[in-house]
């Protein structure tokens, strides 16, 4: 993932920042988020190449004044959905008005996006891409899912490839209505055909490790095959009940095991003493009126924990990270500075990536400017958007 | 506040509609919120003209293609709290971290509004207020209340009246920490000569009737004086626990009983059989953590209710009305389309207004375009910024 920091090019100083998020304790205040006041950062290429209080900047060529404003690593969303067609308003606006309907479910999405073409697709994509982005998301995941066949499955992943690093297979979402009857049949095509077709265009592979979708063998089956393909796995785990999903994820070192809303004590205890993140998805539980993941059990305990939205048109169709942070302060138990720490440094560790979700020299320069002097303010005035600028790559693009 | 139809000027059509919001059940499809699919908006002057399918529009002077996207009436937010100075992030910080804080509450912005210059309110109003524009609000009340002297309240409303027609004396917020020891003297002064000095600059006049603010008896001295200078009532009831405000709103005709989270069934009786609106304002309970209103109850009830931000740098620092929405939906037990409603026409209804909160000939031309095809996607997007364009008396302002 890493590339070869510039040297040519112009610098820039961002300065006459009230307050600094660099995620390295080395750094300004000591805490988790090196805080510095009054800070400056400077950009040549697409690096961080100085971090520090604005006094003492190195001269640059460039200088970008922030107002006063609070500055943060941008956003990294390890858990989204966004190769997809089609639109669940109807089963959203049914389940939240007590009404009937007789939802689909994930087999609707299904339906919509084998239905599409390619270039409806990757519109869809980029649209969802680009509104995150002007929300301050710089760096993310998204996977397959929503084509469960050989052809609809490797052509959303190369359609992803296009636009992130972080392609993620997960032929395993739901088993393929097309196999309704033999799951065991859809479990050898996604470690088999499936597989050869979808491993080089991903990075990560995962699976839906839940009643209803893959059991504990079936999802062992399957991360285990795609690792032996080279794809490092993730696991969304105990989503909706107590279950072998995170247990799972630690025996084989996934980088993430994502959801954790219903966790025994064995469970926080296996990933504490691991090195895979618990990544909560608090737009899901939002937008389904679920019981919330309980952060600071898992944060009290050492686990390291991610935020991230889950944006998907069925469960959580959210591309909002600063919605996120509002909810896991309100109801999951995070500090605010823990809930920005999550959704930067804990996206990039659920993504086993040290050159984002940080703002120390060597970083991608990927940052947002807030129109607020603090980062609490994500939390302190939640819906606002607040993000005003954000680069990319050492370029401004909102 | 109803101003003559301009009947010069060009005309101008708003069209490819997907779904247009007017809030007028002898519109389009009947129900509440008055829908029509595949519409056309047009505007002359300040005023909407015309409303209806698309293929149906009378020629005008200028088109406007909405993109398939949702149009709805501009928000009406009719209870903030924007006239104040300083911050309270680092109140909130602590409420939130579970840390010790001595936190001042309403005193720490009355010290800072009072200790403020007349352009520094200003300025943090209008930039509050483009903030709220933004995201779709076009009509906004908002009170005094951090001031608590004759100088001070006179000051905050005349500024207010700068920038809104609703504008509400709010006097008695808390009894002054000047009058401490004496609350019965402060009631004096806000009856007396600081009434004397506000009423000038204000439509309403509000009190926050709660243990610790002003009791029942204190409040109804205090709205009685206020109309008896023509100021018509609002009352801050029922927020933190049962008491007699909204009894004492409904006894008084006010326009609205603004929180109603604690409410006895004698309590929605009173709000069913009145013309008071009960004001919802999830933001405050949001930020901290408290109970939410159950908008179903009173729904059930027949009462009106309408969804407003609270907007304050204490309780509820918000000024996105969908972040309401999204809550309402979630969390309280509305519609998507009774939020909508509530948060537009509920909101008019609660200021007493009929030329705002529909999209109905001869209403004000106030509208949102969402980058959406539907009001519901404001609830089944939550956070994201979907208002991409707002116009206010028939002029484009986002
Ligand atoms: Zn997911
Ligand atoms: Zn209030």
């Amino acid at each position: 993932m890493s590339s070869a920091s510039s040297s040519t090019g112009a610098s820039t100083v961002i300065d006459n920042i009230a307050t600094l998020v660099t995620n390295d304790p080395s750094l300004g205040d000591g805490s988790p988020l090196g805080l510095v006041r009054d800070a400056a950062v400077v950009i040549e290429g697409d690096r961080v190449v100085w971090t520090g209080e604005s006094r003492k900047a190195p001269a640059t060529d460039n200088r970008v004044d922030a107002g006063g404003r609070a500055v943060i690593p941008g956003f990294v969303d390890s858990h989204s959905h966004l190769v997809f067609a089609g639109d669940r308003t109807e089963e959203f606006n049914a389940r939240m008005s007590g009404r009937a309907y007789s939802a689909g479910g994930i087999r609707t999405t299904v339906a919509a996006t084998r239905a599409a073409g390619d270039a409806e697709l990757e519109a869809n994509l980029t649209r969802h891409l680009a509104e995150a982005l002007r929300q301050g998301t710089t760096t993310f995941e998204t996977k397959s899912g929503y084509g469960l066949t050989v052809a609809d499955e490797s052509r959303a992943l190369r359609i992803a490839a296009r636009h992130t690093d972080e392609v993620t297979y997960l032929g395993a979402h739901i088993v393929s209505p097309d196999y309704a009857g033999d799951p065991a049949a859809y479990v050898d095509l996604v470690t088999g055909e499936m597989l050869d077709a979808c491993a080089p265009h991903a990075r990560w592979i995962d699976v839906f490790c839940e009643k209803g979708a893959f059991d504990g063998d079936q999802a062992r089956a399957i991360l285990t095959a795609g690792k032996a393909r080279g794809l490092h796995p993730r696991v969304h785990a105990n989503q909706l009940s107590h279950g072998p999903g995170v247990q799972l994820a630690v025996e084989l070192d996934a980088a993430s095991a994502d959801h954790c809303t219903h966790l025994t004590d064995a469970d926080v205890d296996a990933l504490a003493n691991s090195s895979t993140v618990a990544t909560l998805l608090p737009g899901a539980e939002f937008s389904t009126r679920a019981q919330w993941p309980d952060a600071r059990r898992l944060l009290d305990a050492g686990v390291t924990v991610a935020l991230s939205t889950d944006c998907n048109p069925g469960s959580s169709y959210t591309s909002s990270v600063p919605f996120c942070v509002a909810l896991a302060v309100r109801d999951m138990g995070m500090t605010p500075d823990e809930a920005l720490w999550s959704a930067t440094a804990g996206g990039a560790a659920a993504l086993r990536r040290t050159d984002v979700g940080r703002l120390a020299p060597g970083a991608r320069a990927d940052l947002a400017v807030l129109d607020a002097p603090s980062h609490v303010h994500l939390a302190y005035r939640p819906g606002v958007p607040l993000v005003t600028q954000v680069w990319r790559r050492g370029v401004r693009e909102v």
